[in-house]
């Protein structure tokens, strides 16, 4: 059985700033990333659902075109194929959960 | 967009000791979970996979009849229909994410 300790896993860097340590489950994904203060991620979509919980930090979310400022104990659900982008405004800690699997991570 | 405030989500007791703030996508339910300390969950299994993310806490998860001892920053894969239990050792925070939908908690 998959019992997964995050200090066992490598580090991957997902974007600049962008820090995730990567799980896989049949048909989800979960990323806990943690990111560096003042770090912006690019526009980009991809077919799978993902719900961000931003667990610590604040965070602003742009998807579809529409920023929102997020804080810790929030969360967003954004639909498959819509396009997001984002920027960090201080450090944060994320748990992003994908369906299916994101198999590009793999 | 569903921009989601977890103080705004009512929280419901999912089982006593169990306070659970629940968030539906299409496919992915995620819920954020205060637990008490020393709360037993009882032995269950659902058709849905499960990642359990313990964010804060000691929490003992029993899978298919193995108990792990897991702490703060540990995860687990359950495979669907796999039989599990749980007690808390003291309060935790989990983020718990199911695919599909947990239908039942809508």
């Amino acid at each position: 059985m998959p019992h997964i300790k995050l200090f066992e896993i490598e580090e991957k860097i997902l974007f600049e700033g962008y820090h995730g340590k990567i799980m896989h489950g049949e048909k989800i994904t979960v990323a806990h990333i943690r990111i560096k203060a003042n770090s912006p991620l690019p526009e980009h979509a991809h077919p799978h659902e993902q719900v961000v919980n931003l667990i610590e930090g604040e965070f602003h979310l742009t998807v579809d075109g529409v920023e929102y400022r997020m804080l810790g104990g929030e969360s967003f659900v954004i639909p498959s194929n819509v396009p997001h982008s984002a920027k960090s405004v201080t450090d944060c800690y994320i748990v992003d959960v994908f369906t299916p699997t994101r198999d590009d991570w793999k």
